[in-house]
């Protein structure tokens, strides 16, 4: 055990979700919460959706005496390898799978959650009013909400249905590659109210002891108020601050910045997909690499006026230009990613993007296609379509109305 | 002849160099003489450096009866190609190539300078005092001139040496596909003193009518203060502002963004070449396009840095993030630029740049190399290498040092 320093509770951490990226990030918290054990409890539970499992032979872990069928959270936590959505890395021995997710999140006071998307209200439904109640959290859920009325963070949706503060990571990140160690960067972003600056009211706690409740009024990206009662963290624990964050998520080989632009962070996991499409249109028609870089640039300026205008001061312009979760993420996502590829092939083959949807991703979808149509459908609401010429673009030639050919003149201004 | 509007006289263009990226500007800038003639005077003069030349036998332009040798003056005034440093390319007939300096000129009002900087300071020095004293410049010439003791960019060593003010031009642009109208874009930077608004002395000009010579205490980017003289445009006229500027050099393949950062985007354009040696470096390590990204990142925020550290107010930060000089030249050099690939190959094939820049680049020399040493050399005198982590590790590794492996931890923070 660590020393304590001044406080005589450490935090627990809570990863909810186990897939490729779900388990990613806990080995990255699993050995954090090791080296850092005097700010962390030492294990980290990780919720895992329970399944039946069979170990593939070609695996080290099989074991022809055993060869199962066995629950998933067992073989995590008898081998450390999630055998089925991380084959082949290893796991650090102090994360444990749980497949009660109400039970992997009762005493954390950190929770990081990591699922696809569509399962983030129902899943937090579940546990609402079964975590601590002055908890926090960080969505590693990619991308943003958006409809022709507006707007929704991720982040928000998990903070409003549990009642705590959600910040959020996204940067230039591929599951696999951060799993084998392989460097790269990320971006938290977190900004909870200041609690302590305002005058709380003193409150029983749930627990028993007294603790503060701040009621504030929020109001969420798309302007929308609401009230939120946050629940100060019992200052037995160490603040959760920036430093705090940084000592859960980095490592040598996965640097991370934190920021306070949740906004930000997450609306450029969505948008830098629609640039990424124009980026494989452009290399699509074999432009070469200063239209390619044009295009991006041009992308990253229309991220940064979307920001501008419908999020004003709430958002930072440099999350998009700084950080990894901006211009890193869309430098990644405009050289292989699956939306640029896709766009690229389409180019090439003259067929529509689903075609090659269907003939290149074995069933899975792209996620810039729908985010293009959306943030359209939201620029046609606002009467902005005009004013981000090359989203409109992106999603014109998707819709066949019009040729990547006219791209440069379509933008010109 | 288009109107005049409320203005007596038109601008005269003269560019200054004749190589592959003179002659791809000075298309461009002959293309915009030609279709704006309200402003501009049709005939733009281009000053060839006289040889004589062969026109190669597969040329469309080569004729068995007259094989030549002849002047390259002439050739381009006779068949409108510079058969020698742009071939295949219809250079437009308003076009003169001009192989006396000082007749070319000697009556513009507008000098493009688009020739090896080792000859910036000699060609400069044979001119002056025979140039319109009111003339405006603009260099495209890539780069700065970094020594231990401060930057000078060559835009300013042109203006000082001529008596004119002389901004730049510069963005991810290579002169070749510029010259085959493939679509890119670039960035001009503009910014002269604000000669209306000083209270000017009227003196006797040159050429006997009256204009205003302003005399002001010029800080250069290193801090030095001069005293400059620069003669005010007379009303006849139309003054040279962005959107003049910007009817010079845009065309539709060629979008133009016109900012007032001088030393922004002259430092970009040297910088850059340092980062692309990091990312191919990384790339050569196999690492992955995240680390790629994140190395990118990483440099463009030690442009940022070095910009603010070392020129303070007269710099701004979203030359960098937000204009083709910044981040679009450094995502295009990052690509595929010569200095990346050389990087790339270095590690791959586990050998010194030096041999790698023998073996691949036909006896013609990386610019990036030769920009790490000088920055490096500049930022130890400033005893600053320690903030500029990414630029220090590439120096450290072109001179055997330091290990690309050590790069993550080396920058780490």
């Amino acid at each position: 055990m660590g020393s304590l320093g001044p406080y005589q509770r450490k935090h627990k951490i809570t990863v909810v979700g186990s897939g490729n990226w779900g388990c990613a990030i806990a080995k990255i918290v699993a050995e954090n919460a090791a080296s850092n054990s005097d700010i962390f409890e030492k294990k980290v539970e990780m919720w895992v959706f329970e399944e039946t499992v069979e170990i593939p032979k070609d695996s080290p872990n099989y074991d022809p005496a055993n060869p199962g069928p066995e629950k998933l959270t067992h073989v995590i936590n008898r081998v450390h390898e999630n055998v089925k959505y991380l084959p082949g890395i290893k796991l650090p021995a102090n994360l444990h799978a749980n497949p009660s997710l109400e039970d992997a999140v009762k005493d954390s006071t950190i929770l990081v959650f990591n699922l696809p998307h569509q399962f983030i209200v129902k899943t937090c439904e579940s546990i609402k009013g079964k975590i601590l109640p002055y908890a926090r959290g960080i969505s590693c859920i990619k991308g943003v909400d958006v409809n022709e009325h507006g707007i929704n963070l991720f982040s928000e949706t998990i903070g409003k249905t549990l009642g705590i503060y959600c910040g959020a990571l996204s940067g230039a990140n591929i599951a696999n590659e951060v799993a084998k160690e392989k460097w790269s960067e990320t971006t938290v972003a977190y900004d909870p109210p200041h609690l302590d600056s305002k005058a709380p009211s003193l409150q029983p706690s749930p627990s028993g002891s007294q603790v503060d409740l701040v009621q504030f009024e929020h109001k969420d990206v798309s302007g929308n108020l609401s009230n939120v009662k946050l629940q100060a963290l019992p200052s037995e624990y160490p603040p959760i601050d920036h430093n705090v964050l940084k000592q859960v998520f980095h490592r040598p080989y996965f640097h991370v910045r934190v920021v306070s632009d949740v906004a930000g962070v997450s609306i450029s996991g969505a948008l830098k997909n629609v640039v990424a499409l124009a980026a494989g249109f452009v290399e699509g028609m074999g432009w070469g690499d200063n239209a390619k870089a044009a295009v991006m640039r041009v992308g990253l300026m229309e991220m940064v006026r979307f920001g501008d205008k419908f999020f004003g001061a709430t958002i930072d312009q440099r999350t998009f230009t700084d950080e990894s979760a901006g211009v890193a993420d869309l430098i990644t996502s405009s050289s292989g990613g699956r939306n640029f590829r896709c766009a690229k092939l389409s180019v090439e083959r003259n067929q529509p993007i689903e075609q090659i949807e269907k003939d290149e991703l074995n069933g899975q979808s792209l996620q810039g296609t729908l985010t293009a149509a959306e943030v359209n459908s939201f620029l046609k609401n606002q009467g902005q379509e005009e004013d981000f010429p090359l989203f409109t673009a992106v999603y014109r030639i998707l819709q066949g109305t019009m040729q990547v050919a006219e791209i440069p003149s379509y933008i010109e201004r």
